[in-house]
């Protein structure tokens, strides 16, 4: 991060043809952008949506109102094109690959899809941890890789989105343990789930926290006990596109669990983070809290997929622009 | 507007591909704009923002920050393309137009300036009524004009912005008229002015509300005592869009005194309006209220322009493709 040129682009800002502090956040947006691309103009242009697919074994205790066989047919939805985050990421020009780390089922090859499941789902959290550390890694590494080849492909701006039935219980678990909340304090209603079941998931993500497996010290193995392939896999694909010195968009509360992972891991991490919307999914605000970062908006999205960082894409490009295109006062030749 | 089309789309978005409501607001959007376009898959592409200029004399009273002199060297800004809505209208490739209806001084002609001054700058308001009803008429009929012209050349989306140093005393005077609240509830800080410039604009905007040459049931009225040439060409503006059927971005605080009018004079006129962020300057939010409205965002903008409708203009865009693109699960062949 680059710290010089974001006081450069703070400098600036204040001395563009509006009263100083008028565009309000996107200023500090702006600024943060020029710290990540390392220049007091940047030009963020392409756009790309990671979707990371994995299944979890853990739906079999009932936390979540869809069955992992919804899981594949997402992902056919993806691969068709019709799904909400095909939609929107093409209504912003963001382009959409979708990696499969973990699906129950076995997929057919299709030239949008990186095809490589470390396990045919993460084990069930309740009784077990749900990866080995090396399939954790693998799982990290394949995220790693998808960003590596979305940035050399000309994206800018990397939105790390995820599906997976079930996929909210270890999400509300790894994000409990990082941050010693209680399960309660960060378990939501996931894909739209009763009281009864919801009872249910506090008690599953109080089980696997309970069997003591990881300490909250060690990230990789809080990811590796409590998490799944798919978080595993964001964490690549954020920690990759930070090291690349691109930004990261922060999307919804599944996606928040890898982030805090990745923060663990990466101390100058968060300063290529950037957070799209306020989730629905309790807990997501303790996330954004934790990683120090306010929402851009929030319009109630609880989805996942990356839908919320699609949207958040021209807002990105729109505050560099005015830091690129706008002039100051002085080479507008405007009294102040 | 087009209920059954709204119906139509509330109906579509339960059975698409995600949990039901999974979109949250965004959901609410799409089945807004299926009304106002009047088909269940709107396709909103082209988008205009309108920046309506003008002078007020109430400036001498010392209510901002900035001299009038400002006013046309923004314009200046505008038509070089290098002011912040210029960058950021750019950036989701929104066209900007300028309308004069009454800067104070006498602007040179341009391509992209319709230069139509009904008066050079508005009135006092503190000691007389800013406009007469016949040049209140005229501004309405200018904004409406330059919305017509932009639906002829192909906008869906229309933003209602503007410019003019001291705006936001007659929009606080207009707002405190027609929702009979207190000066001190809806006056701001406009482009940034200390206590004591504040207190003073108070003092100003109860002064303009004490003279009682408008009545709070005639917003015509209340236009033309209370407002200036910016603000009538806005409803204008708004008033055509939502005529000839198109969606009508709500920017900031000054835009909203030109939408409480509007929806003062038209019945139906809501259907048609969107709001973009919440506006820094104090007021918005009760104008927002008594519009039934809420924002997408809240980034703090504080400076017009068109700026926040600009930056809704992608969201809208992403809300109506969910709609048009998304399959339901019947459609994709995925259980529920």
């Amino acid at each position: 991060f680059d710290e010089a040129a974001s006081r450069a682009a703070y400098a600036r800002q204040a001395e563009l043809t509006k009263p100083a502090g008028a565009l309000g956040q996107l200023e500090d947006i702006s600024a943060r952008l020029a710290g990540v691309f390392g220049e007091p103009t940047p030009d963020p242009r392409g756009a790309a949506v990671i979707v990371c697919v994995g299944d979890h074994e853990v739906t079999r205790e009932g936390v979540s109102a869809y069955p992992s066989e919804v899981t594949p047919a997402m992902v056919n939805a993806f691969l068709s094109g019709h799904a909400a985050v095909n939609a929107i990421a093409r209504s912003v020009n963001a382009s959409v690959t979708i990696l499969n780390v973990g699906v129950a089922t076995t997929l057919a090859p299709h030239p949008s899809l990186v095809n490589a499941p470390v396990r045919l789902g993460a084990r069930n959290i309740r009784v077990e941890s749900a990866m080995t550390r090396s399939e954790t890694l693998r799982a990290v590494l394949l995220g790693a890789d998808v960003a590596r080849s979305a940035v050399e492909g000309g994206a800018d701006l990397l939105v790390a989105g995820e599906m997976g039935i079930g996929n909210t219980t270890p999400a509300a678990a790894v994000t409990a343990r990082l941050l010693r909340l209680s399960p309660e304090a960060v378990t939501g209603r996931g894909t739209g789930i009763d009281d009864e079941r919801w009872t249910r998931k506090v008690e599953v993500v109080e089980a696997a926290l309970s069997r003591g497996a990881s300490s909250a010290d060690d990230p990789m193995e809080v990811l590796a006990d409590l998490g799944g392939f798919e978080i595993a896999a964001m964490v690549g694909v954020m920690l990759q596109g930070a090291a690349c010195r691109k930004a990261v968009i922060l999307d919804g509360f599944v996606e928040g669990a890898a982030a805090l992972v990745a923060a663990r891991l990466a101390p100058n991490f968060q300063a290529f983070l950037f957070a799209a919307g306020l989730c629905a999914e309790r807990g997501h605000r303790a996330q954004l809290n934790a990683l120090t970062l306010s929402p851009m908006f929030d319009l109630g999205l609880r989805l996942g997929e990356g839908t919320g960082g699609a949207l958040a894409v021209p807002l990105l490009r729109a505050a560099a622009a005015t830091l690129r295109e706008m002039r100051t006062f002085a080479e507008a030749g405007i009294p102040r």
